[in-house]
C-alpha cells in the first residue's frame, strides 16, 4: 500500500469479495491488522493453505472465480477437520503483471462466493506483484468448543468417510490427458464443499476420536491419522464410496486408485467410537443428503493395511497414482 | 503432506525453526490446524504479510536466514502498530525446485531467530513447490487489551516517530546501484526490529490516538493515518530523524527522500494527545535506547502537508523516490 492507487486497488478488491459481516470482527481489513473479540469457552483454531498456479491449479482448467473459490474452500476444510466453525480468513495474493484488474476482481468474486456460503469474514491479507505464477495463501481462523485432532484414534474405533471420493481427481486426470472432464467431476474440482456444518453434526451425534479432511486422498490421509494416533488402520477397498463418475469405469482398479489416491475431495475421514456412527449417518443423510460410509477399523500397530473385496491383503491402491495428480 | 518424505521434510523444517513455546498454544503445528486458548478481556489481532523474491528481496542481497528473519519481522511489525503482543505466526512458503533442503533449513533458522527474539510460537503454515520465485506469507496472531488503529487521530494531536529512518532504504539504494551498502544500513535491512515492546511502553506512557508501522515509508504511511482518521497531518521535514548512514550525504534532499520515502524501517508513527509524549520518550530512551521524535501535528483537513526547515510548504520529499526502492 505504497500509494493512493494501490490503496484504491485493494479497496476495490475487498468490495469485489463482498464478504459477510461476522459478529466477532471488531475491526475488519484496511488497518495494520484486524481485531477479533472471541469470548466464552471456545478455543481458536487456525490454519493456512497455499494454492500455487502450476502446482495446485492451472489457469487453462478453471475460471478465475473457481480458482478463488477453491483456494478458500480448501483452507476452510481444515477447520471442518477440527470440527471448528469459521470466523474469517486472511487472503494473501501474489500476482504476475499480466493479471489485469478485471481478472483480479473475478478471483476476488470467487473468494466472496465461498465466504458467503460459509459465513466467514474477510479479516485481511496482503497483495503483491510477483514475477512468477499466481500464489494464493489463505489463513483461516475459527473457533471450536472441543476441537478434534488427528491423534485421538484408539484400537477398536470404526473408520468412516463422508461423501463419495475421486470426483476432483477424475477431473484432474481428464485434463492431464487432454480430455474434457465429466461435468460432475469438473464441478467436484471447481466447487468443493468444505464439510463445516457436517463436521458439527458428526461431532454432536457420534463420538469422534480423530478426524482429518481428505486433501491428499484417503490413502495418504489415513496414514496421517495412523501416524498421529500411534495406531494402525485397516481399510476395506471394496467399501470405499467411489464418486459416480468413476462407477462404471472399465478398470475398477484404476477407478479405486483415483478415488483413494486423488486429493482435493475435502470429505472427512473420522475414527469413531464403536457403535456411535448410526445417528450421525442418519442426520447427515437427512440434513445434507450426504453419505457416511464405514471403510475400516482402527487396530493396534502402525500404518494402513488395505484388504481387497475377497478379504486378501493388497498393495495400497494409490501406489503409482501420482501421474494423474494435478501436482505431477 | 502427500507422503512420508514430505511429512518428514516439514517436520525437519519445524525443528530447524526451533520456535519457543507459548502458553496460549494448546496444539501446535502438524495437525489440520493449531489450537489456541485465549481467555480474559484481550482482543485478538491478526494480519498477513507477503515477501516475494524479486519484489521485496533479492537472493543476491541477503543470506537465506536474513530472508526468513525479515519476513517474520515485517509481519510482527503489524502487531506492534496495533500495540499488540505476539502469540504466534503461520508461515506459508512456496519454493522453486532448485532450493535444496539445506537452503530451506537456513531460511527456517532465520524465521526461528526472529520468533525467539519476540517470543512468538510457530502455529502452522503450508509448504509447496512452485515454478516461480520464493514466496513467503507470514500470518501473525497477537492479543491486545486495547488495540490501536490508524483511525483515531484528532486535530491537535502531536505526530511522533520512533528511531531513525532510512537505513533499510539506503541499503536497497546501494544494492540497486551496484554498491555494497554501509554495514549499518545493511544491518537495518537484514535485521529490522519490530517495535513490539516499545509499542507497549508507548501505549502505557502516552495517550496514543492512532499508530502505524513504517513499512512503506513515513511519507506514504502518514497519508494512511490522515486518510483513516479523516484529518490532515503537517510534517516538518527538518524534524525527521534521519538514519546515521544518511547524515552526511552531499545531497540532503536525496537523503531526506530516502529517509521518508523508503520503506521497511518498521519504526512506529503515532498521533499522541498533546503533552503526553514526554514520559514515553524518556522510557523509550532509557529502556531501549530508542529515540522518540516529534515530526508534526494533526490538523483539520486531509492529506499530508510538508514544510521545509525554513517554514515553507514544499513537495513531499519522497516524490520520485520509487527508483531507489527494492520494489522498483
Amino acid at each position: 500500500m505504497r500509494d493512493g492507487p494501490e490503496f484504491r486497488r485493494i479497496r476495490a478488491l475487498i468490495e469485489a469479495v463482498g464478504a459477510p459481516e461476522v459478529p466477532e470482527v471488531a475491526l475488519g481489513p484496511g488497518d495494520d491488522a484486524a481485531v477479533l473479540r472471541v469470548s466464552g469457552p471456545e478455543s481458536l483454531v487456525v490454519s493456512s493453505d497455499l494454492s500455487v498456479e502450476g502446482i495446485h491449479f492451472r489457469r487453462e482448467w478453471l475460471t478465475w472465480d473457481a480458482i478463488g473459490f477453491r483456494a478458500v474452500a480448501a483452507a476452510l476444510s481444515d477447520l471442518a477437520a477440527m470440527a471448528a466453525r469459521p470466523i474469517g480468513v486472511l487472503v494473501s495474493l501474489a500476482t504476475p503483471p499480466e493479471l489485469d484488474a478485471r481478472t483480479l476482481a473475478e478471483l476476488a468474486g470467487g473468494i466472496g462466493i465461498c465466504l458467503r456460503e460459509h459465513e466467514a469474514a474477510l479479516l485481511g491479507g496482503d497483495l503483491s506483484r510477483s514475477p512468477g505464477p499466481v500464489v494464493l495463501d489463505v489463513t483461516v481462523i475459527g473457533a471450536a468448543a472441543r476441537p478434534v485432532a488427528r491423534s485421538g484414534a484408539v484400537p477398536g474405533d470404526e473408520v468412516w468417510v463422508t461423501g463419495r471420493l475421486g470426483g476432483a481427481a477424475a477431473a484432474a486426470a481428464a485434463w492431464s490427458g487432454g480430455l474434457e472432464p465429466h461435468p460432475a467431476a469438473r464441478r467436484a474440482f471447481e466447487r468443493p464443499s468444505p464439510r463445516l456444518l457436517e463436521a458439527h453434526v458428526l461431532r454432536e451425534s457420534a463420538e469422534v476420536h480423530a478426524m482429518i479432511d481428505l486433501s491428499d486422498g484417503l490413502a495418504a490421509d489415513a496414514e496421517q491419522i495412523a501416524a498421529a494416533s500411534g495406531v494402525g488402520l485397516v481399510i476395506e477397498s471394496g467399501a470405499v464410496p467411489v464418486h459416480e463418475v468413476l462407477e462404471n469405469w472399465a478398470r475398477p482398479d484404476a477407478a479405486l486408485a483415483i478415488a483413494v489416491g486423488g486429493g482435493e475431495d475435502y470429505e472427512l475421514l473420522a475414527a469413531l467410537a464403536p457403535g456411535t456412527a448410526l445417528e450421525a449417518a442418519s442426520r447427515l443423510s437427512r440434513e445434507f443428503e450426504l453419505d457416511l460410509t464405514r471403510v475400516g477399523t482402527v487396530v493396534e500397530g502402525a500404518g494402513v493395511a488395505w484388504f481387497s473385496g475377497t478379504g486378501e491383503l493388497m498393495d495400497p491402491p494409490a501406489s503409482g497414482f501420482d501421474h494423474f495428480s494435478p501436482e505431477a
